[in-house]
Formats: C-alpha cells, structure tokens, sequence
C-alpha cells in the first residue's frame, strides 16, 4: 500500500501517518518527492483497510498496491493451468480444460425428461463437443417457476455419461446439492448469482471436482479473481472460469458479454477462463456471432445451451441455439480457433456413433 | 393467483377457500387487510382454472396476476405490512418498522469483541435507536479477510439485548448459520450477495424471525421484490427491505444509493423499505447527508455504521461514523422525519440509561 | 499550476504575477477568497517551471495541482462561489445561487406558447421560486419530434421576466444558439447530452451570463468538474452544477439520481450544486420524494418541470409535475431546508400578485 | 402503441382512454382479452408521449410499439448500405465500407507533425489497410491537453491521401470544424461524446461527405440508430456505424467493448458498422484480441490506432499499438475474415511501396 501525502503536509502529519502505521504492525517507508512525500507500507498481507489512513490530515490519497489474491495469480504459478479429464469407457479421447483444444461444454439450460436430455447429448456428441451441461438444480428469479428436478436429473446426465462419453457439467446452488452434484458430475458449476456466496466457494474448494466459476452480473476483475481465490484457498485449484455477460444499461441483449475479461484474466492468471454467450447475450441470433468472437479473443472454450425444441423449454429456451445451428457454430469456431493455433475435436460421424452406442 | 373476498366473507368461508386451493396441490396464503381478505395462490406453474373457486361463497373475484410478484404486491394487500417487536424487559417501549416511527439500525459491521459490542451499544441506545446491529458472520470478498466471530458474536449480541434492550439484527450467511442467527437475534440479514441464493431465501421463509433483505448490488426493482416473495413464498410475511447502494460507473462512492428506489417500492408493495448510507456510499463524510436523504425520500428507517474506533475496525471502517456523528445524524433525521409526519424516538438521557443498566 | 498568495499581498502584487505569468505564455485567474488571493495559472501543458514566481513579492507559496481540475478547486478558492442576481423592476428581493437561500428553478421542459407560458409562470411566482426554466432549443433523441419554438420561446420568456420578475434559465444547444440565449436569458443552460461538447462548453465561458452545466449521462465527477474547469478557463468563473440522473441498468426510473454527488462535489469544489428530480426520475410521482431528498442531502437548489397540461405537453409531460403539486413540494421542501439552516423564499400571495402584475 | 389495462379495470376507464387517445387525433382500438383489455394506438408518427396515458385510472402499462427510426432502419431499405470510394491518383484500388471487405482504418490519435504522420502513414499503407486516421480537432477532457494541430493537421492529412493513397478519416468537433474536415477529409468523423449533439449531427447530415458516427459512451441502440437517423433525415445517406465501448462499473478496461451490437444493429439497420478495440479496451495489449473479436462477430471493419512512438504520443499512447503489432493483427484478422466469407486487402510489399511512392 503507499500513502501519498499533500501537497503541502507537514512534516508532522507525515511522522503522524508513519507512526499509525507502525502501530498497526506494518512497516512505513517514507519517500520524499519533489512535490510531496509518498509512504510505503509493507508486511501488510493485503487485508489492511485504508479507511483510518484516508482521514487523516495531510493524506492525499491511499494506493493500493499488493494485489490481494495469490493463488490465482501467475506470479504464484507461471504455467496455465491445464485440467484433465481421463479417458471413459465409451470415449477414447482425453478431454482438457486450458490446454491447446478448445473445451466445448453443451446442452439444455435444464433437465427436464430423459427423452430430451438424451435426444440432446447425441446431437452434441455428434458435433465433437467433450461436455455436456444441463441444470438439475435451477436458481430462478421466480419461487413459482421450474426448480429442476433434483438429484432425478443429476443421474439422467450420469447416463449420459455412460452412454455417449461426454463429460458431466451441472450447476450446484448450495452445500446439500453440491454434495449430489460432487457425487454425479464431473465438473461443479456455481453459477453468477452465487459467485460471491462464500459458504458455497468454501464448500466447493473442499471438492474433490474441478469447479466452473461463472462470473458475478456485476462483478470486477478482482471480485471474480477472489472469488476463485476463496475455491482455491480451501484447497480445491482445478478452478474454470467463466465469462456470462455482465449487467449494463445496454438493452439489446440481456447482458452485455465482456470479452475483453478474457485477455485480462489471462494476463493475471493461470486459470482457464470459458465464455458463455447464451447467457451473455438471452438471445438466440446472437449466440454464434458472439462465440466465434469468444474463441478468436482467446477463450479457452465455450458454453452453449441447445435444446431440440427451444420453444416449449421450461427455462431459457429463448437464447437456447437449435442442434443444427450448434452443428454450423462448430464449423465456425473450428476454423477460427485454428488461427490461434487452436485445435476442436472433430465431428462424430453419424453412422460411427450409432454403431459405437449399440456395441 | 389472486383471490379477493368480499367485505364481509366470514372467516369460516376464507378456510373454506385455503382448503379448496390445497387440495388441489398448490399453497394458500390469507392476508388480512383492512378491508377485506386476499388469498394468494402460489406453486401454480401457469394459468389455472379459477373456476370452482370463483363460486364459492365469500369470493369477490378471482384475479390471474401478471406481474411475478404476488404476495409482496399491494394488489394482495394493500395495506402496509408493519411489523411490531415485542418490549423487552429492559425497554418499555415497544419497536415498530413499517409504522409512523422511523426505524433506526445502528452498530458495528462486524463484532469484534465484547468490549467493542457493550461500548458501541451504550451509545446507540442512548441516540434513541431501538436496533443494534452487527456481524458476527461476515461475507468478505477476501478469503484471507476477517471473517468474523460466529456464535460467540451472536452470544455477544444476546447480551446486548438484555443489557440495553436493543433488538438485534444480524446477517446470516447459509443454512447453518441463519440456524444460529434465528435463535439469538430478532432480525435475520439476508446481505447483498445473498439476495439471489435462493436456498438461503427460502431458508430464510421458514424462519420464524422477521428478515432484512438487502438488494443485490445489479438487482432491479423486480428481481429485489422476487427475492422477497421467495422468502414469503414459504410462509414467512415479516420481511424488511433495504436498500444498500448499487454498482454503477460512479467512482466517487463505492456504491450508487439509489433513494427512487423507495417511493417505487412503496407503489408497488406493502412491505417496508430501510435504507442503508454507510454501504450505500462506502465513505463516512458522506454518510449524514445521504442519511438525512433517505428520511427525506420516505424511507421508513436506517441501517448505519457506527464504530467508536473506525480506525481499528477489522472490516468497512471507512464507512463507518463515530458515536457523537450519529448524535448530530439523529438530532437531524427527527427534525425530517416530522416534515414526513414520521416520529423518531428521543435519545435517551445518559444518567438515566446508567442508572436503568445498573438497576 | 496555482500561486496562493500572501495573506496581506497587495493587489499590486498579485497584478505582478499575474502579468509575469501571461508573459510567459500562460493564462492567469486572479481568484480572490476571504483571507488571501489564489492565482491559477492554465495553459500549461505538463509542470512548468515555478522558479521565478516563487520569489516575488507577496506569494506565499507555488502549487503543482496533481488534481486535473484547478479552477473548480477549493484548493484555488476556498469560499463558496455565490452568484448574485440583481432586482428586477418588478422584483424587488435579489436572487442568489450558492447562497443561504435555496434557489428554486421551475417551469415547464419547452415552451409551447405564449399562453402555457404565461400560465405556468404565474404558478412557479406564486410558490417563492425566483427561476423560470423553459425550453426554446430542444435536444431531443428523434430528429422529428418537437425541437423548441427557437427565438419566439426566447422572447416569451423575456416577457416573463419582465411581467413576474422571474429569472430566465434555459438550454442553449450550439453557438449560434448560446448568442441568442445569452441575448435574453438570465442564466444559460448547458445540456447533460452537451456536457463534453467542448466547443460549446468554450463558447459558454466567454458568455457573461451565469452557466448551469448538467452532469452528463454517464459522467464521473472527475468528468463533470473538467466540464466545468472548460468554461472557467476561458474566464465565465459563474458556473453552476447540477446533476439530473445518471445511466444505469436500474429500470424503475429513467435515470438514477445520483445524490451522493452533492457533497462530494462540495468537498472538492466551491461551485454551487443544484438537483433536478424531474430528470432524475423521469416520472411525476418520484418528483416530490426526491426533490425533499435533494435539499436534505444539502444541495443549493432545484430544477423542477411544472406543466399545467402536462398530458398535453409536447415534451417530458410524464415527469412534469401539477402546479398543485408544485405548491405542496414546496411547503416540505421549505421545511427540510430550514434543517440545513438553508432558507426558501415564502410563497407570493395570489391577490398582491395579481394587484403588483396589473400595476 | 398499446395500452395495457388493469386486470380490474372498469368499462368506463377503458373508454376514458380510448377518449383521451382520440382527443390527441390518434384512433384507439379496444381488444378485449381473456383477463384484460389492451387498447391499440394508430396514426402516431413514433412521438407521442405515454405519459400521460400511463396515470390514467385503470392503465397497467403503455408499450411502444412502433421503433422511432425509420432511414436507418431495414423496413425502409432491405439491402446493406455500401460506400463507395473511388480510385485515387495513387491507387489504384477501389476502397469499400459495407461490402465484402473488411475496411480497415488505422493511424494516430492525433496528428502531431508532419514526419510523425507520414512515418505513421507508410506502415499503414503497407498492411493493406485502405484508410488513414487521425485527429486535427481532439476533443479532450482537459480544457489544458493537447487539443490537435487544427487545419495544419488537415493539411497533413491530405497530403498523406496524396502521397499513399489512403483516404482520409477525421473527427469534426462543431460547425466550423466540421466545414474543414468536409474539404480536406474524406470521411467525417463524430466522436463518442457529439453522439446526441444534434447540431452537429443536422450539420453532418448536410455534407456531402461519409459520416462516420460513434457510439455515445451510455447510448443505447435506440439512441445509436436515433443519432444516425439525425444525420439521414438531414440527406446524408452515407452513414457508418462504430462501436467504442460503453460505461460500465468494470474497471479492467477504460470502457466495455459491446461486441453484441455488431449482429443486433445488422439485424435492424442497413448501415455498416465497424468497431474501435482502440477506445473500445483503452489498453494496448488488448487490441489485438479484440480486433480479431470484432471481426469474428461480424462487423465490416475496424478503427485502430497505431502510433510509432506510442510512449510519447501527446494523446492515447497507452492504447495506441506499434506498427509490428499492427502488421501482425492483419495477418489474423486476414485469416478470420476469410471464416466469415469477407476478404482483407493484401500487404503491400515494402519496395513495390517505395518505387510507387517515387513515381
């Protein structure tokens, strides 16, 4: 942290501030400028609150300089962090989260009948993607509207699992679920309206998965990061994170998606960090315009929902893409990821998979 | 859906009308007005037939609710929701928010120590505040940040109540601790970054205690009365709302305190509205005039900071005004409070309140 | 750069610094507070040596202003700025801005016609307000929409003055405009859409009459005080601030009134700050309450519509308020400004008006 | 427009308005629904105000439905606007906003001198892009920054048209410098802040020059399209859409870069639009990444701002790029270009150039 003083402080109110800090157990290092005296603080562990140095009389401004996440950052650990997820039974492929392949996570907003949930997962199967997302725990604006079913949902996706060989995305909203979300998933989502509901960051950091961190409708850079930091403090580093679109007074989306978080995450941190514009734009016509802008930012992969028939979907069927269009957005982002040497899986061939289900 | 009794529908017709509802697998809430009974009707996916309902006997008309808020609207009741807090042993006087007297909230951010507590409390009783607040669970950005003292803070708490006949009001953070928070205070905190945790919400709904909503930093006026009626929507009517500043471009406060919030609230729903200046401007010399301001909007009481030493304190210090600041706020805040024709308790004497602490 | 002069400098002195800084190339701003003399010097594009003033007779002591606003500064000038309107002949109590005494701005967004003009001027007299704002240029968002009666609406509201002894607010959109406005008006209004149009912000500071700058939309205060330092820096030191609402993703009003800014600005400038609560919430029954909340926050005055028609109006009718209502406003407002040991003047009785205008 | 009423309202409110919307000399047509009767506005021109409507007894809410814009708008022309410019001395390649190819706009934020603007110039001709940029009239926020060399930049510019074959691009500030920039540019700018100078825009909309016209730093798409329909109404017809970035509380770059309103204003509007990861990220090493977003989402060109000695620009450095970046951002975003079916102009080989040159 540094103090920089007035203009014209006294030497008094410079001692003053020195001797505060002191007595707050840091150390105080006082720098004389041609202008003003500037007051470096160290041995702070980054928790200090500026608050009562602010006030005092002579102080102009109060810097914060020690940026208070660690874990996450690249000064801690230069390397990507690169998450792998073995081999299945029914798929011969690794799959990777923050590595040179671009993660493809799919699927409905929700669960909402083994029917749909399976007629999906072999479309997105067939389009190459490793992930399959769908919500069995669904945070609602409305008490009155679809919730999810429950753990009924987290063991259709099990099944899916099994049988096409995709990996499990699936949101969990508090201790109970995420502890059903830990037994059938692969990857733990918090979604952004719990990105800051630290008793859940806890639990997630205790983990045994890796976490999909969505980020906050309003957050900075540094809450997101912090956010990750609460996971990880608790042990849990196999954290993803994941740009959604962020809260504006824009209003030709329903969020204004901010790629731009991207190459600034990526600079800060060795975390992988994903990009949703399903959610990040609520409308269907811009989901693929605004994931090929994703992948040729630099994400590290992407996350759709499609579902078979958008129309009668119980949540977010609005910005929900049809599997053809996500088969055309592969094609797309396939050619664009290859310009920052980026690979995607390539397509499933319909007649090989329908052989490799029935084996 | 909405189910308007005549005038002069007995009670026996409005069980009547509960029962039909129930038995037909949706949850039925009475509220009393003044005039006439509403019976809202919740866990209904959509339209439903109000068909049998409209005939029985007692029903003035069945209204189809378009806005998803139901339960906190003035369409369900039309009159303020006040609600009353008992006399305690140590305080004649019976505390009310929603009423014609304004409710005053004062305390620490987070409770540090007894010593701390008792000295902050002595002097927020003697302003004439009839509500001590406090965290002893405190939702930090930082995981390495304090993260407050749990039990032994809400038992802190309890004391304080005893001893100075405040009610208490402090934040619960999850399940486990709103457990703790319902048994020792007699406000349960639902903060900021909680107003979108639906579990916590509902949580919250089956509590016996009155709950404090704070809005979410982006939330609009619509997702903030929707978190309220999650937590109605399980039964739990008592809920206070409050508004806490939210994010914008702004850089000159921490928060943007958005006071139209009130009058829009106060159109729309029944319940009451707080405001809170400290969060709602992160900044202590600011804290007065934008105090003075929300009485001035309508506000029906304050949430503020208090610290005998700000400078020390472990979390939001800045924010928070010294004991003879809060003196001069409340001598204000009367004076306004009269133009709304609102009435705000005298400050104690200081003798007297001794001589009552020692009885 | 600022010089602050010697306590007892004469001002033989302060010519001489003057004159030394102009030989130098630089603009110099002799700014006279109550116990000494700053002199601000602009046109300088980064530090400039101050070596030679230093030591000249009189200055106390050279400033290098890290702040990018110099002019705007309590640094520069400690006192409030005050601007002072003369009588009228048919007006015999002078009007202030800055002042003790509350300054109250009301009328309608634009003028219409002579009739509606008249109409409404002789109820914004009625209630004690001194100012009448009405638009002749108006900025509106769609090219066909009603743009201002021009000249015509300039000259109504000279008639106005000159019948109801009102002071004459109103908008001047670009150059050509600002000569006529500065023509017949008392006070030149400077749009929150124009609030970086710098061209016209440099024509407003060669005006002689009095500028009320609007906060722009989405304008910082750091923003909002160089706006201000742009017109001062071409020698209009009359600048008068005032925030109208600023954009946010809040959608329950057009725009979020953005209190907090009074002080803040009156901590960091001397310039007067008024609030315009018709902007600021866009909606006629958010007026009042926010309009009571402007003067407890502690601003220098209002800007209030008032339309007698307002259904009718051509423009903003939605957020126009009765005259009827204008009168109640005024009584609360009158009463939460004597708080603040501010003063409003006291209605003008209708028979003595009427008697006083057929004089 | 539609007026939506009350679930309760009465038959006589209904005709109340229907009433009030004739009175205005619209026609009403009432639709009686299942719940509640919704009153449908014809013969308004797009400017009639809900106002008043809005507080009637009775009403729920007033929707505008007919879009305020119609010369922007593809209702009114299906087709994509394509400019044209024509063969220069010096090239002999057409150039083209709005086609196949991606147009690209680079230079200097501010023209500094002639050896600066002319180092400048040569590189960018020599990445293949077909226009120049750079600024004689600076609109800054300091009244004391550098404000642009005025017409001896437009000089310098010209000259450069001359000499590479570039067509030039500059911003026009007012009336004055706007009759400058019309003769020497070929292409006008309106800058961010002038987005709803409406003079300005009228004055624009005179010229016989292309507008290029930037986003406002809170302009909604309404807002967008409203300023260039502003420029249309005038005459002009040639006008080009750029997105910037707006104001938002992050604060990871110096505005949000709103990617999403490249496809949303393609599905409305006619006009081409192009995107600034200059301003749009205020930082240099997000340019690049951003630049291939922006041309991944679809837009049909880019603004960029190259500067040789960006450390010492007199304004922007920190966001301008050095021109090996900018020659390595035309080999990726040649590359994604091609994925959207759009071509980029070829490199011009650095001898060819330099023979060409001498001619």
């Amino acid at each position: 942290m540094l103090v920089v003083m007035r203009a014209h402080a006294t030497e008094e109110q410079v001692q003053a501030v020195c001797k505060r800090v002191e007595s707050l157990g840091y150390k105080a290092h006082s720098m004389p400028g041609a202008q003003r005296v500037a007051i470096g603080i160290t041995g702070n562990q980054g928790t200090i609150d500026p608050g009562g140095i602010e006030e005092m009389p002579g102080v102009g401004e109060v810097i914060s300089v020690s940026k208070p996440y660690k874990l996450v950052s690249r000064d801690v650990k230069e390397d990507n962090t690169v998450i792998r997820f073995p081999r299945l039974p029914n798929n011969d492929s690794e799959a990777v989260i923050g590595g040179s392949e671009l993660a493809v996570i799919a699927g409905p907003c929700g669960i909402e009948s083994r029917e749909q949930a399976f007629a999906i997962a072999e479309r997105v199967q067939r389009t190459g993607a490793k992930f399959f997302r769908g919500g069995a725990y669904k945070p609602r604006t409305s008490p009155y509207a679809f919730q999810g079913m429950g753990v009924e949902g987290l063991k259709i996706m099990a099944e899916i699992r099994d049988r096409f060989g995709l990996r499990i995305v699936t949101e969990a909203i508090d201790g109970e679920t995420l502890d059903q979300v830990e037994q059938y998933a692969d990857v733990i989502q918090i979604g952004a309206r719990n990105m800051q509901n630290f008793s859940l960051l806890k639990r997630a950091g205790r983990a045994r998965k890796p976490v999909l961190l969505k980020r906050g409708m309003s957050a900075t850079l540094e809450e997101f990061l912090m956010a990750a930091e609460y996971i990880m403090s608790e042990g849990n580093y196999n954290v993803i994170l994941c740009e959604r679109g962020v809260r504006t007074f824009a209003d030709h989306t329903r969020n204004t998606l901010d790629l731009s978080i991207v190459p600034a995450v990526q600079r800060l941190s060795h975390l992988p960090i994903l990009v949703d514009p399903s959610h990040g734009t609520g409308k269907r016509n811009k989901v693929t315009p605004l994931a090929r802008a994703a992948v040729a930012v630099g994400a590290n992969g992407l996350l759709v929902e499609v579902h078979n028939d958008p129309e009668k979907a119980l949540s977010d069927g609005m910005q929900s893409i049809y599997p053809d269009q996500m088969d055309a957005l592969m094609v797309e982002v396939r050619q664009i990821a290859a310009v920052l040497k980026r690979s995607v899986a390539p397509p499933v061939d319909a007649r090989e998979t329908a052989a490799a289900n029935t084996r």
